[in-house]
């Protein structure tokens, strides 16, 4: 099916309204990170182990994906940061225009984060830049070993993989070390951190992680933008 | 953005397509169900359960698609049965096209049931007529009880659901009784088993909601297309 030249044209549009996003962003200060997975990986539930390990001092945001349903926006809500639900009717991913509304009304001056939840696909949102100065894929453990060889797109423009329930690794045939293998083959450079919501194990790593990239973030800022 | 007469014109294109693929089908008394979820929620692991049970007399054939690798195509081929992995590149679902193409060469009057394993995509595979008879959708009790809220499209054009590796339902918090009343708000009609490959458990109901649906398609073939 020859969708290509339409398809160019829309990813060409969104790379331009990305780039705003991003200049803006970088002039606001504002980290932007982008997460990406399939249905049902832990995202959201990833955000609100991350939300309450934050200090209400804290200056962080949410823009949370979904086809249908506040229930992402719900959930995140009760930590008392500022978190919108994008609700994208059929469309399965994000695009920068959507990225673009919904912060129109935010004073970027008073964030220093802004956290996206992408729609749960680990296919489409891999093609929609939205300004982020990251992505990040989220595996879990119950997802298969395999799912960076068969999904590369999304695992090698990531900086980051999460993988998610590892509590669960002892009930599922799962070698975290194959599944890091098979995403290094296709970015060698992807970062690892593994986490468990449940026990919370890992999540210092997690938090961590992004407050380094934060760090780089803010260093890189007197760089132009690459 | 603006990306409705396009998918109007590729989906009403790939409508005719599958129409005559349906056709064809009949013609040939070829049950075909197309299996659609998530990345991990267990398709393939599904299939493989599925020609394990089957006698070889069986005249089953697999079309198993992902964006990239042969892995799926050659874990179902040990069994004996014909099967074809569909590398898609980039594209994220099947489409009526590539179903006819890999069809081409087979004798249909040699088989009884294809069984088409679609991208892992809860999203834009639903769009997508591949002239089968039924779509399928599995749901994996670790990806929580809201997707069929989020996610409704796939849910409302499924016939059944399967409920995939309940051997986890005592290690995750995930409510199937939710998740079935969830399906059931947006497709009332809904059909639902339960299944764990890793114990084998609901196998059985699965392998006769499958030979029942074919006694119903094959029912069905003296009246005309509906």
């Amino acid at each position: 099916m020859n969708r290509v030249p339409l398809e160019g044209k829309v990813l060409n549009e969104n790379a331009r309204v990305a780039a705003e996003l991003r200049e803006r962003f970088r002039e606001h200060r504002v980290l932007v990170v982008n997460l990406i997975s399939s249905p049902g990986s832990g995202k959201t539930t990833l955000l609100e182990k991350t939300l309450e390990n934050f200090s209400p001092a804290e200056k962080v945001a949410v823009l949370t994906g979904d086809l249908q349903t506040e229930n992402d926006a719900n959930r995140l809500k009760r930590y008392g940061f500022p978190v919108k639900q994008i609700t994208t009717g059929g469309t399965c991913h994000l695009d920068a225009r959507m990225i673009e509304k919904h912060t129109a009304d935010w004073d970027l001056e008073k964030l220093d984060l802004l956290i996206v939840e992408n729609v749960g696909n680990l296919v489409c949102p891999s093609s929609y830049d939205l300004g982020e100065a990251a992505k990040i894929v989220l595996l879990s453990v119950t997802e298969g070993e395999d799912k960076p060889l068969k999904y590369p797109s999304i695992f090698f423009k990531s900086e980051l993989m999460v993988l998610t329930k590892t509590d669960l690794l002892p009930y599922v045939p799962f070698d975290a070390a194959v599944a890091i293998e098979n995403a290094r083959r296709v970015h060698a450079d992807i970062e690892v951190v593994k986490v468990s919501c449940l026990t919370g194990r890992g999540m210092q790593d997690w938090l961590k992680w992004l407050e380094q990239r934060r760090q780089t973030f803010l260093a890189g800022l007197s760089q132009p933008v690459g």
